[in-house]
This record gives C-alpha cells, sequence and structure tokens, in this order.
C-alpha cells in the first residue's frame, strides 16, 4: 500500500493466473492446445524481415482483421483486434458497462469479470447457475448495464446453442450482451450470426485456445459497427497500437490453414471424451464439457489434496479456491500421452 | 454516437497516430529509426520455435525486467514492461494520477496525455511553456495530484538535465512526477539514476525509438518498488500477459547489442545536426533538439502548406493543427540520404 497510488488502486485485487512453471511439468492448468501452431506460422516467422519493425504497425491492424472478417463472413467494420482477450475484454468494459445500472454476469464464470468490475467501479449482479451447472440465461434482467458470460462457460465447460443465446436477444435489447467465445471452438456453436441482425451483441474471441497461439496475445470482438466503433474510441484513447507488426502476420498465416485448425480442434474433443470415460470409471463426476477443458469432482477424494497430489508427481491442474469451486479441478485437455499419464497418476491417488 | 455506449465514451476525443502510409513515401513523420533492429533480432526470430507460442507468457516477463534491470542498474522489482510505453503510460495514469486534485503537465507536451485525462476522468492544469520553448520545471506546483512530462519534450526536443530533476524532485514530494523519456537516448540525460532517492519518480522508456522496434510495441517504467508495485496492479487488473514471448525474446536480444545501438544512435544526432544546420541556411528557424526530430518553422512559409507540398513529392512529415504548433512542422531525422531528399524539396518549396 503507498499513498502514491490511486485511491481505487488501493482496493484492488488484481487477477491471479494459472502457474507457468519453469520445471518440466505436464502442464494442465491453462487451457492451452497441446498442439503447435499451423506450420505456416513458422514460415512466416522464418521469412520476416526484422528491418519491417522498425516502422510502427498499422494502427487500424487493417490486415488482420479483414482475414478475420473474411473467416466469420461479417465486414471489417464490424472486427477489433487486441492484445489478447483480456484487453479486448477490459477495452469492453469501459466502453459498454461504465453505466447507472449494474452489470450482470453467471455467479461462476471467468474470473476476470468482477476484477474489471472493480477497476473501472462497475457495481456487479452475480447471477447462480442453474442445478445443472449451466448459465441461467433466463435469469438475465432486460433494465441491467449490460449481460457478460462465457459461452462455453468458464471452468463449467456447459455452451448454450445459438438459438438460446437469440432467445436471450430477444428479451435483452437496452444494454450491450457480450459473449465471451474464448472456446468456442471445442464444440459450441458461435453466436457470431447474430451480430447483423441485434446491434446490441458483442462476441469476442482469441487465438490463444484453439489457434496455439497464446503466446502472441491476440484476441477479437465482432459486432455491430456502433459497438466497435465505441470499442476503437477507447482503444484509441488507451493505446493506438495494441496489436504488434509480427503477432499480426503471424495470426494471419494461422488464420489461413484450416486443415490444421480443424485437425487440432477435433484431436482435443476426442481426447476430451475419452478422458472423461476414463475419469468417470474412476468415480469422478465430469461436466460435460463444449471446452478444451473439464471441470470434475470426486465424492470420495478432496480436491484441493488431489491437486497436490499431482502437481508433486508433475501433473498441474487447476483448483480454485472458491466457495462455488472448492470441490472442483479444472483440467485442460493435453494429448493423449498426457491424458494416459493423468489417468494413471489418477488411479494412484484414489487408490 | 450510440447509446449502448458508456457515458464517458461518449465524450472521448481519441488520440491521432501519425499516418502510416501504404505508398512508398520518405517516412520523417512518427520519430521511428531510420536503421534497422540489431542484428541478433534476426537470429533470435529466425531460431524461435513456433511450438513455444501456443504457451502463455511469463506473466510477469521476469526475463526482459531483468534485461532492463541490468542495463539501468537497479532491481528487477524496480522494473515494469508493457505493450508499448503508451500501454506503460495510460496504465500510469490509472495508478498514480486518478486523484482529487488536478494532474499538470506542460501546455505542449505529448498529445496523449490529455486524451488519458479525458479517459480516466483526471483533471488537468497545463502550464505554458518559457520563451525558450522549454518546459518549466519551477512552474509545477507542490500541491498537484501528480506531475508529467516528456524529456526530452516532444514535439519541441528540448531536454533537461538530471540536476533541473532533482531541483524539481526536493520541491515536488507528495505526488508522483512521471518522466517520460521516449526520447532521451538521442543526447538526453536520463533520470533514471534519481529513483533510488525518490520514492515518487517514475521514468517511462520505449524500444521504439532508439531500439528501432516500434512494431513490435515494448515499453517500459523503472522506479521506486512501491509504484512498480502499484503499476503492477492495475496491469493485472487489466491484462495478466501484455508482453508476448515473442516480443520478449527480441527485445532482449536487442538490449544485448550495445554496439549497434550506440552506432544508430550516433548516426541519428549527426545527421540531426548536419540537418539543422542546412535547414538553418534555407531561413528555417531550427529548435534545439535532444531527440531524433527537429520542431522547425519559417517566417515566410506557411507550415501547412511546406507539409502539403512535401506530401505531394513523396515526403511525409508531421504537421499538428493546434494553435500553439500551428507554426511548425516536425521532422524526424532518417537516414543521411532521406534528409538530403528533404532538404532539396524544401529548396524547391521555399524557391
Amino acid at each position: 500500500m503507498s499513498k502514491f497510488w490511486s485511491p481505487r488502486v488501493r482496493e484492488l485485487t488484481p487477477y491471479t493466473p494459472g502457474e507457468q512453471p519453469r520445471e518440466r511439468l505436464i502442464k494442465l492448468n491453462t487451457n492451452e492446445n497441446p498442439y503447435p501452431p499451423a506450420p505456416g506460422v513458422g514460415a512466416v516467422l522464418r521469412n520476416y524481415s526484422t528491418d519491417h519493425l522498425r516502422l510502427y504497425p498499422d494502427p487500424e491492424s487493417g490486415a488482420l482483421r479483414q482475414a478475420l472478417a473474411r473467416e466469420f463472413g461479417v465486414e471489417v467494420e464490424q472486427v477489433f483486434v487486441g492484445n489478447g482477450s483480456d484487453e479486448v475484454l477490459a477495452l469492453a468494459f469501459q466502453a459498454f458497462f461504465c453505466q447507472q445500472r449494474p452489470l450482470e454476469m453467471p455467479e461462476t464464470t471467468y474470473s476476470f469479470y468482477p476484477v474489471y468490475c472493480r477497476l473501472y467501479g462497475i457495481e456487479r449482479r452475480a447471477l447462480p447457475l442453474t442445478a445443472n451447472h449451466e448459465v441461467d440465461l433466463a435469469a438475465f434482467a432486460t433494465d441491467s448495464g449490460g449481460t457478460i458470460f462465457a459461452n462455453p462457460n468458464a471452468p463449467t465447460g456447459h455452451g448454450h446453442g445459438r438459438k438460446a443465446i437469440a432467445e436471450l436477444l430477444k428479451r435483452v435489447t437496452d444494454s450491450v450482451v457480450l459473449v465471451d467465445e474464448a472456446y468456442v471452438d471445442f464444440g459450441g456453436e458461435s453466436a457470431i450470426p447474430l451480430v447483423v441482425s441485434h446491434p446490441n451483441l458483442v462476441v469476442t474471441g482469441t487465438f490463444s485456445k484453439s489457434r496455439s497461439l497464446a503466446g502472441l496475445r491476440l484476441g477479437y470482438a465482432v459486432g455491430s459497427r456502433e459497438l466497435i466503433e465505441g470499442l476503437t474510441r477507447v482503444k484509441d484513447s488507451f493505446n493506438s497500437y495494441p496489436v504488434d507488426s509480427l503477432a499480426s502476420a503471424l495470426a494471419i498465416a494461422a488464420l489461413e490453414d484450416n486443415e490444421h485448425f480443424e485437425a487440432c480442434r477435433e484431436k482435443v474433443i476426442t481426447t476430451r471424451e475419452r478422458t472423461r470415460t476414463r475419469m468417470e470409471k474412476l468415480g469422478f463426476h465430469v461436466l460435460p464439457s463444449q471446452a478444451n477443458f473439464v471441470l470434475v469432482t470426486h465424492p470420495e477424494h478432496d480436491a484441493a489434496q488431489l491437486f497436490a497430489g499431482l502437481r508433486e508427481r508433475g501433473i498441474l491442474v487447476r483448483h480454485f479456491n472458491t466457495e462455488a469451486l472448492r470441490d472442483f479441478l479444472r483440467i485442460t485437455i493435453g494429448t493423449d500421452d498426457e491424458m494416459e499419464s493423468l489417468i494413471e497418476t489418477l488411479e494412484t491417488l484414489c487408490g
């Protein structure tokens, strides 16, 4: 605590990201893709002229936004890019959710959302999940200051279909609805086709998961022109060039290789379903997941102890020490070999 | 304007960065370095394994902060890194300047500062430059909510020595003093040695100018541990990993090549002084500069017209259409050949 800090900064409780260990561990804790990025990424990297780095990037990130616009079948003016979807989300909180009325979100969802609320002084209303651990779309009010949720949700893995989101958008028309699709490519259904007809919908996504580029920090938002313009106003009042030239070129290469993308996500989905069956045999309750992780709990074994036992044996998963999640472990889907090691270790730990 | 935007966003006037043209122009408008980054940057780039990109970066950017700490002779806890010094500045405004009392800055300085004030609702008090176009250090109040200026200042180029900054810090002890040293390597004197003895001093810098890495977006701050901790709290409430792994590795390579760094900055300084002599012969008044640009005015020629004439002939410089700067052009120091073309074109234009 320092007298030199702004008053609000003294009250902040920053977000805690998953550990990035230095030792060699089987790393199933931060939902990274176990497969490398598309081969074209390496080709662009090796041929990139470093002389180009002396120049500032295009402040509008035109080429990357064009590539995403083509990918999603929208206009370039409907696409925003930023330094990871965390930055895109933070700018969206400023652009849309600093309102008189509270922002609504599920009680259990991406734990960065409440951190943004504290940073920007936004009042937050948290709504319980359903008994099935699903986001309760029917519970969102029509007169809130905004609505945000991850779909598929984190760390539960459940995703609502486009039809359910469309139903929500029929009711909530006076404030922004932000659907965070960080995990959608592992079996979810994207709401992006709905942006055409809903001026208050913004959908965010990332290159960190299905595109295997977490190290590059690239995220995006797709929405109506007026929402993207609002985001851009905030971005241009914060940092003119958040996306670096090299990262942009590499991300475009990743987008161009659809075959690699499809192959990787199918492998992850197949491994996830196999992992789920194996874990259920060990007595775990495994929540159905459309993401590249599973949330699991065991009726007879303490999650914190399992976490510690796995860590000791070189396997890192995620345990959230909150009331709602204390009994669960969130396990990223790795390669088949990694998941085999996990299962074997859990067999030992669960006796 | 949209009803979905947060009220403050409707009032924003975003920063306007210099144009990044697509045509081939002699580009003297955004203070980029005319020389490529150190050769080691290319070597690291070509050997970088793209498989590493599937993992998140170190959220603490330990390796890059260590390299900067060594460079500046400070502890790693005194170093902060971000996505360009623009991001570092924006986070610093949040961390230190959201106070009850107004933030003081020169009337003419980096034009992003007033934009941050609007974004964060910070009251601003602008102090005129001296008759010599210098930042008037004696005019800063001791009871403000904070003090910020660029040193060397932009777009004037004048820099105060460390002794003058130390005098200021004797008077201003109750709020944060931020010295933005984006241009210091072209002949200025850094205030970094003063951070040891002044808990309220924070100095920012960038890899975009003297390190020829504007395309990578890397900036830093050096200060007391308590100020760096405040900055980190805001960063960790905004974006856990603002610096990407690849950019970090390339920046470390740039820091390691001191010979290249010295050679490039000396070339820029020599060319600047030669340009100044040549322009004075053409009748320009050239403000003394410790930066990689000069601010010039001509008693007989309109700056806006000269800007347009140069643009037509393929040379891009910067003209700020504000009352204080309307009569000036800011010209980045390029290679000797580029400056020769500039001088020849100005000879034609000034007839």
